[in-house]
């Protein structure tokens, strides 16, 4: 299978570089096929401008959605986009490697997403009606491929556990997980969080990897979290709040995993 | 009193840019000295890297972590972090405006916070003991200080429910609010959020402008968010779960704001 590795630290002597070496080894042993995007070798830019065409609208104020769709529908955006998404498409499976940084991914890995994340490609598509709001939330472009967060955390585990004071690191990866693989399409396997990483001698260095070398084996096989697509009837349109019989009395990012994993 | 304002939108002619100027007016019609960060005018480095130090540890491999504590303990840092740091100590309030981009802020500002948010000054502050874990979450160098949110969405404002498809506004925020912005001390307020912000006419622009000049009337009295201090008793320590009889039973984002607002 294609597998596509989104990798975002800036030092390759790091646990993030080892851990990306290993990953890279264990999914080419398999017979996979792999792409990597280190953003930071790859110098990528991080931020989304009017740049990010190479011509723009004549006349208009920048307008990120706007500009984004004419780009993306004339074939006028920059390269570095257009080559992400080719290996988006080209990918069966996407894997996103980074540090958590202030509760959520480097800004250069951010930039990744807003840049890459075309209108028509990744939002704004599909029709809108009374019991469609757009291919989103479980379809779109992306539909049928699967992807998986690594992350490193430096802080302890029970700190982002469900009563730690980091706040619980679901709740932390769902806009992640949710907002932005679920969104276009994805399905999301559970993440592989490595914690305390000031403190990893060779024994537990060793245990990591058997445990992520586990996951990459299973990349195909682990089921899916089993989010609640928009469109199958979960949710009033276009309100796009949860029907009172799903979940009845429940509020937070929770509810929209189902039950019936 | 003193007023930083870090903002993040690419385009001056925007709804952004708009509310930018409404809220520098207003503040200094109040008789306020602010200060801008107009990060895309600044041309603002997102990627945090080995660059932001003038001189790196000799012979080490680049650490996130430990490089910006030999910058910033030597009077080592990128002056631009130098500059944004001391707007920060200059000020009594901050308000981080941005357009929420994939639910979270536009990579630009996640790289201001990951560049500006030095060790010894953000984190890596004050001892460590069984009953302290640092000063943060409460404590912290910007202790004393308010901070707000000026978020503009393009979403329909029930997809933001509790109930709602995208997650609940609050949540979403969560981790800015409370990860990186009571973290290193500040006080928290209300966020002042803009939906649909793709239709907008002048009537509505109307309506905003009012009730934002109202929070910023009121930036010095409004209540803030009234987050659990960390070293105050709420959290067993050095696990940092919430103790078994405060919000007992609950779990998630939620439980770390207290009930006695």
């Amino acid at each position: 299978m294609n597998i596509l590795l989104v990798y975002a630290h800036p030092e390759p002597r790091s646990l993030n570089g080892s851990l990306k070496a290993f990953t890279i080894k264990r999914l080419e042993a398999a017979g996979h096929s792999v792409q990597i995007s280190d953003l930071y070798a790859m110098n990528w830019k991080a931020q989304l401008d009017a740049d990010d065409s190479i011509q723009r609208r004549p006349g208009e104020r920048f307008d990120p959605s706007l500009d984004s769709r004419h780009a993306y529908e004339n074939g006028l955006q920059s390269l570095d986009i257009v080559r992400e998404q080719e290996k988006l498409l080209w990918a069966d499976a996407v894997i996103l490697q980074f540090p958590l940084w202030w509760f959520s991914m480097p800004a250069i890995l951010k930039g990744w997403v807003e840049r890459v994340y075309a209108y028509g490609f990744a939002y704004g598509v599909g029709e809108h009606s009374d019991s469609h709001w757009g291919d989103r939330y479980g379809e779109g472009t992306l539909a049928g491929k699967r992807a998986m967060l690594v992350v490193t955390a430096g802080g302890w585990e029970p700190h982002y556990s469900p009563r730690g004071i980091n706040g619980p690191i679901d709740d932390l990866l769902f806009p992640i997980h949710h907002g932005i693989l679920y969104y276009p399409g994805f399905d999301i396997l559970p993440p592989f969080v490595v914690y305390r990483t000031g403190k990893i001698d060779e024994t537990r260095y060793a245990a990591i990897c058997e445990q992520l070398g586990k996951r990459l084996d299973e990349l195909f096989t682990t089921a899916p979290i089993p989010f609640r697509p928009q469109n199958a009837g979960a949710y009033e349109i276009p309100a796009l709040t949860l029907r009172p019989e799903i979940a009845p009395g429940r509020t937070g990012f929770g509810v929209h995993v189902g039950d019936d994993a």
